[in-house]
């Protein structure tokens, strides 16, 4: 069976587009993929007649061209006859976006078995159904949802597993596109009745395109945790597994089994073995985006999470003091004579009143310079790992520069620096100026904590 | 001592514009006011001239006006005679942006001990030394941040009090900003060595313009927090305390004492106390955000927290029910009569898979019509005490006016009904719909909990 066929085909037949209702999902998917996408994409229905200009075909058997996938988007009871078709038509992908199948319990699991019966005979390499399906640019985009609905991160190097559809959209597309961290491809796997998430995990892992794959789970049916884990062991290598889990809680549980009829390991054996895998797991679903943007920019993983922190706002100083402690790294201590010597490296305006223990608050009296030289001074100290700079230009003697200038200092050195910026369009200048410099800029100063746990929790396997 | 010279002055006098420098703080502060708000601003230093086509005062006692507020931006050892001359013009309020005061120790001590004797000696309401002052719209603003590096929030109903001045620009004003939470005054307080957190509040616990009164604290000095308890204790009636700590863990209470010289009581002891007295604890700094909007609202507190979570997204469910045990609230269990009810409410296309237990997931199959009629049902439900709608525009069966048709029919029931809605741009006509209706909504999910939680909180105090 060839993924191949489902996230770089080259034609795609959409069964099932409605000529009389804009808002049926086939129709969507259509008008997306034939505007937008790079694939050819061409319109099935029984009823015949025509969309967009284009003549539609009553079956995929009638299409007189060679069909990568097959996108079904029709009633449950019809679905197996449709995939049927593909099968004889020769299509090595298809996508089952309808529900109606072992969700439901009863004839749906039968309907399930059939379907699987069916992609096993034609070698049908099939996601779902229940699902929305894949997003991979520039080539196919089956979410069923109209893309003035949606935003769309920049093209990059993380892939994402989801068994919510309504989470990828949500948490993984719209917040990977604010925080400008580029996608390799989406999918959402529903019932998983071919294709799960440990076979795309293996696609991804071995995909030129894709650095990380980001993974929202309810939980493993029986015997799926052990060949997960070992493809992750066999295949993850130099590539980075960030899975976040719900249903940790007996509320979360209860909802995931209506859900995904996911039985969750108990979170605490799970979050062990995870560990041993070198899966990096988020603990919230604010992590899953702060892990994944660390860890799409270049960054060695550091060992014991000994940091510093250099702000010109003492308050953030104090909150981040406190994040440090949470997520269980730790605050380097500077001696007398460090400490000095930093108090050396400022404007005397600022070396007034600046606090240079650590977090150093270099006050609203500092300087671009005076942030640049003890940024330099830290990153010189062997017992500081990595250093998380708090940026504000509130001090009008802060410029716009400031991210520039001080990701100018990072390259210099090989440790990992993270910075927070207010995350507003008029700091744009600033995000720029640090991520140009492979700094990346966190959305809260949790992120930023969260970043270097990141970097902490990504170790090598041989060395654990 | 009138604390309205400093809120509601109609003139001032700002000590220490540069002609020179565009970006000094006095500067800064000059032209903001001068142009962007009510008060008459009037320029004053020594070296005299104009900025601005306006005369440049040597000293405030040249001023040939009534002046109700100086703010003071000239070096420490200067402060204290320029005070000394606003007594003698009769200026009631004083604001000290400079540092090198008690902070510093040592002379900064004792500089500060006669600052302190100046303002009792003229009945002067002070605020600072090292602080950035007040915003209070229409009025005035000190802060000398230039106006193009802040996002100012709507006005409205809550007064913000912070021992970090670059908190309350970055969370307080950005965040409320963004989430339209609106804003009577903001206060960086500094050494708060004559008005300090607890004068403050009960000026905001008496101001008519205030609602909720929220604050960034690092701890208090000896004495000073049974005054703020009696204070609470005695004007809170209707109004609600939101209090966030910063300083908690050890490294952050080492960070506290160096940036405010506070010594926090231990954290669980507060936390405690905080409760008896109705004061609401922020645990995090997201929940400062979001227990400040929902307290914006109109919306009766709860009892017991037992909830009923509506979508259409599955993964989001699970996900919002593991908050729901995070935060101590509680899903109301249906009874199989219930779930049959609202089944039989919804289309048949939704009915099919929809699961009806709490969480209620309505699939990526449900209209509008079925989000409102599943809605009225759990409002009638006299177990559930309060609902959060998580609402995603991404089927395209729901409409962009879901957001006001779900608020047409909360509104018709006294019980509290909190939203999440994606919160990007394009969907701002839904979260319109929802806030004209008085449903509040949530900028994650996990605040969308927070806002239940407030509401749990935030009880009588005769009811505890």
């Amino acid at each position: 069976m060839d993924l191949k066929k489902v996230f770089e085909p080259k034609t795609m037949a959409v069964v099932g587009v409605s000529v009389t209702n804009p808002l049926n999902p086939g129709t969507v998917i259509f008008n997306k993929n034939h505007h937008e996408m790079q694939v050819k994409t061409i319109p099935v229905n029984l009823r015949g007649g025509s969309i967009e200009g284009k003549q539609i075909y009553p079956t995929v058997l009638d299409i007189p061209e060679e069909v990568d996938l097959a996108v079904i988007v029709v009633r449950a009871d019809i679905v197996n006859s449709v995939l049927e078709d593909c099968g004889k038509a020769g299509i090595g992908g298809a996508i089952v976006i309808s529900g109606g199948f072992a969700e439901m319990g009863n004839s749906g699991v039968e309907l399930q078995k059939e379907l699987v019966k069916i992609a096993s005979e034609y070698d049908i390499a099939l996601i779902g159904p229940n699902c929305m399906g894949v997003y991979s640019p520039p080539y196919v985009d089956t979410f069923f949802i109209p893309s003035e609905r949606m935003l769309k991160p920049p093209p990059g190097n993380v892939a994402i597993l989801s068994q919510s559809g309504g989470f990828i959209v949500d948490q993984f597309l719209s917040k990977y596109a604010e925080r400008k961290i580029g996608v390799s491809a989406a999918v959402s796997i529903g019932n998983k009745a071919v294709v799960d998430e440990t076979i795309l995990m293996e696609y991804f892992l071995k995909d030129k395109r894709t650095k990380t794959v980001a993974m929202y789970l309810e939980g493993f049916r029986p015997g799926e945790g052990r060949r997960f884990l070992d493809v992750a062991a066999e295949f993850g290598g130099g590539k980075n597994i960030i899975v976040f889990r719900a249903g940790k809680t007996a509320g979360g549980q209860k909802a995931a089994m209506s859900h995904t009829s996911s039985i969750a390991a108990s979170p605490r054996l799970a979050s062990h073995i995870f560990r041993q895998y070198g899966i990096v797991e988020a603990e919230n679903e604010q992590e899953i985006v702060s892990f994944a943007k660390v860890l799409s920019f270049k960054n060695k993983p550091i060992k014991n999470g000994d940091i510093a922190i250099l702000t010109v706002s003492g308050g953030h100083g104090v909150v981040c003091a406190d994040l440090v402690a949470k997520y269980g790294l730790n605050l380097v201590e500077f001696t007398q004579e460090e400490m000095r010597e930093m108090k050396q490296l400022i404007s005397p305006a600022a070396a007034r009143i600046a606090s240079l223990s650590n977090p150093i608050d270099l006050t609203g009296s500092a300087e671009d310079v005076d942030m640049e030289r003890v940024l330099e001074y830290l990153l010189q100290i062997d017992r500081v790992e990595a250093v998380i700079i708090l940026t504000f230009p509130y001090p009008p003697t802060i410029s716009m520069q400031i991210g520039r200038r001080l990701s100018n200092i990072a390259g210099r050195y090989g440790k990992p620096v993270v910075a927070y910026v207010p995350w507003l369009l008029k700091y744009d200048i600033i995000i720029e100026g640090f991520e140009i410099n492979n700094v990346p800029v966190a959305h809260t100063v949790e992120e930023a904590v969260q970043m270097i746990k990141a970097l902490k929790m990504r170790r090598p396997m041989e060395q654990q």
